[in-house]
């Protein structure tokens, strides 16, 4: 499982390796099929790009060379915190190289100096999907991300695939909260909503208590605010009628309703037992870039990791001046998922290597004969291996036992025999045919606590 | 291609990254089929596992949070540099819980602060496979590291999957120079083989006075080193015949022949149009820790990237004190392959988007109906896209066209039609039969300076 000698850096042993480096097959997949490319960005920024939202300064890694003399004691660059800030930058820097709408994603590495708890590592892996504009990008983008992000984690889900437990995606709209808020008359909104996305934190009334504390809010307002907040449902219509009946109206609040209600009803047909999408007016995303959708997914059962994939709609991903790129995307943190899963299910894959059979050794002198077995094999996309000793026979039978290699192949004068280890049954077989089960060609993902 | 605006850390677009996906990929594959496991280690180590070796430590990026106060000025850890020292960590580390021998492949990032140039980066991504055994590991091991690497390499070379240049892998063994140098009376072998080392760089002549200039070097033992250093052949019994026409004579020498014999040997079956492997007795590998077989390898028409996969043997790759893990491995360097390549040929995707299919919009209203069509595609793995406006049909094939997208998909209530927009051929089609070409479903890899 994970190891802490260095706390905060997760390392997986090759069986659970196994499982996340299949979760990042999967995702890669259903990117893939719904048209987005793969990038990978450089894992160093310079400071000034990691530097430019005050609030993760604090846990940006600094990089210096070990004889660097600078006065600044650091080379001017940082390891990237997340994934957004170098896709912004790429996206510039590339502008005139990519087409536009511009759908990427990226799964990769990002570091943060934080304190590590379970699900919040120093180093992790985050798996993202942009679609980023020029000037415009339709609304439409908003239901594309969200569907495609719903079946990627609704794969991750499948007992086929991986069996991750179920994913709640709770969204809302910047617009649909900051349009109640003027027409409530609060006269920060952006202050208000940074007070509200307190509520899983803290209880409602004492995020009340907070509101009223601002300057022109009331406690009649503060009430509204938190009953807007409460208003949670995978209903359209229901989500309607809720926010109607508190009596606030405002174009923008109009235009965020709508918004909400038409993602909604655009991804009714992805509800299953593995992923839901459900409304959820108490989400605000604290980042001040959104500007209209924003997601929080929840995993069933680690409820305590907060948010496991989130983003939104942001306006402005980045602008060099004269042209502004809109962009809305998600990002799942794989670490936070897979990581947290492994400890405490015993998820793994069913053997520590890909091989499906070991092919004995009679001799060292006929070593050469059981390689060309194992290539013959091999040429048909069997995964194998060649025993490293010619011991007895019932060692080397051990010795994939021990794998869990499930077939072991025995060349012999009298033509090849293949045992299955497990239940001992032994039968003729040449190695330019013979094939094992599908089930026991790569290692199947099993849970063990 | 590679951007540069952060000299030393290359970034690739969509379609110079797929060829770098595809090359990872096919490393992944053929790794697997030989029975390694995949592992990947934390990005950074402490610094004392850094700075071990002497040599590379000017090159070391230390890490240091923003906000530290430590008097040292970091933290203690720094990115790693390449994926040995990390792995003979994690060996030890998780000793009790592998199964020696234990096989392992490593596909990841490394970072050196040294000075970009041509295949030199400062960011690059290096592709590793050790056998690493627990007291003893047979020599029979390194023959199969050379073969999985040759492999390996003879698929990214294969025209139909990258065609990559092709490889020489050049072999030589530590036991031979160090028998051969103590059979001829050099006081300090390991002296004189880091001066042949620099072969490569230095015309002979110049290396043979740096020989003298040592103790206990005439320039007659030079001229037999050189004349040793000068063995070149991929043919078993040349080599042997060249090894003891020098008339030198030590058990060391005898062992080192007899294993580079084996392994040309064992290999003969795997020269073709892309791979060769041949004794070439000048390689030392100026890394103290090798102990017998060592490699380098040269990409054909790009020589003056130096070696671009290098390895060997060594007798204790780790050690806790009580027991050593002797290893075998090669790493090839996978960045200082690709990059270049892409740089000089224009090796790159045949078009910037997974998407084998543009499905078309007529008006916003039946962008769902365009969306099933999609969807119906993907359940059977067909890559496509939804077009982003209800435009004009023309525009929306020019937008298909602009990023290379074969086809063109248009719904109808006469029924949907798929067009080749390459032919302009259009045909009746069902979103739940019709595939396109197997040659146009993924991106191809071209070349197109």
């Amino acid at each position: 499982m994970a190891r802490t000698s260095l706390s905060g850096f997760p390392e997986l042993l090759p069986e659970t390796r196994m499982v996340e480096q299949r979760a990042i097959d999967s995702l890669r997949r259903s990117f893939e099929l719904h048209g987005f490319a793969g990038i990978e960005t450089r894992a160093v920024e310079p400071l000034d790009q990691l530097l430019r939202k005050g609030e993760t300064s604090k846990e940006v890694y600094l990089l210096r060379r070990l004889h660097e003399e600078s006065v600044e004691g650091h080379s001017g660059i940082g390891l990237h915190f997340d994934l957004t800030v170098p896709f912004a930058r790429y996206v510039l820097e590339n502008a005139g190289k990519l087409s536009f709408p511009f759908r990427r994603y990226q799964i990769q590495k990002a570091w943060r100096g934080e304190r590590p708890q379970e699900g919040r590592y120093r180093e992790f892996t985050q798996a993202d999907i942009d679609i980023v504009g020029r000037d415009a990008l339709p609304f439409h983008h908003d239901v594309e991300v969200t569907r495609v992000m719903a079946q990627a984690m609704a794969r991750l889900a499948d007992p086929a695939l991986l069996g991750l437990p179920g994913f709640r995606i709770q969204v809302n709209n910047r617009k649909l909260i900051q349009g109640f808020y003027a027409g409530l008359g609060v006269p920060d909104p952006e202050e208000a909503m940074r007070i509200v996305d307190k509520l899983d934190k803290l209880p409602a009334e004492k995020v009340g208590e907070l509101l009223t504390e601002l300057e022109g809010i009331d406690a009649a307002m503060a009430d509204r605010i938190l009953e807007l907040a409460g208003i949670r449902s995978a209903e359209p219509a229901e989500v309607a009628r809720a926010v109607r009946d508190l009596g606030v109206t405002h174009e923008l609040l109009d235009t965020g309703l709508e918004e909400l209600l038409a993602l909604l009803s655009a991804c009714a047909d992805l509800h299953d037992e593995h992923v839901s999408i459900e409304a959820d007016l108490s989400i605000a995303r604290g980042l001040d870039y959104y500007t209209g959708t924003v997601f929080e997914t929840r995993m069933t059962g680690y409820e305590s990791l907060g948010s496991i994939c989130s983003g939104g709609r942001y306006d402005a991903l980045a602008t060099d001046g004269k042209t502004t790129y809109p962009g809305v995307g998600i990002s799942l943190g794989l670490s936070r998922v897979i990581v947290p899963v492994i400890a405490r299910t015993g998820l793994r894959a069913s053997r520590p290597v890909p091989s499906a059979v070991l092919v004995a050794v009679a001799d060292e002198e006929s070593r050469a004969a059981s390689e060309a077995v194992a290539a013959a094999l091999r040429t048909r996309d069997i995964p194998c291996e060649v025993a490293p000793t010619a011991a007895k026979f019932g060692k080397q039978i051990r010795y994939a036992d021990r794998r869990g290699i499930p077939f072991v192949w025995f060349s012999g004068d009298e033509g090849d025999q293949v045992k299955d280890i497990r239940s001992g049954e032994q039968v003729a077989a040449e190695a330019a045919t013979w094939a094992p089960p599908r089930d026991d060609l790569v290692p199947q993902v099993v849970s063990e606590p």
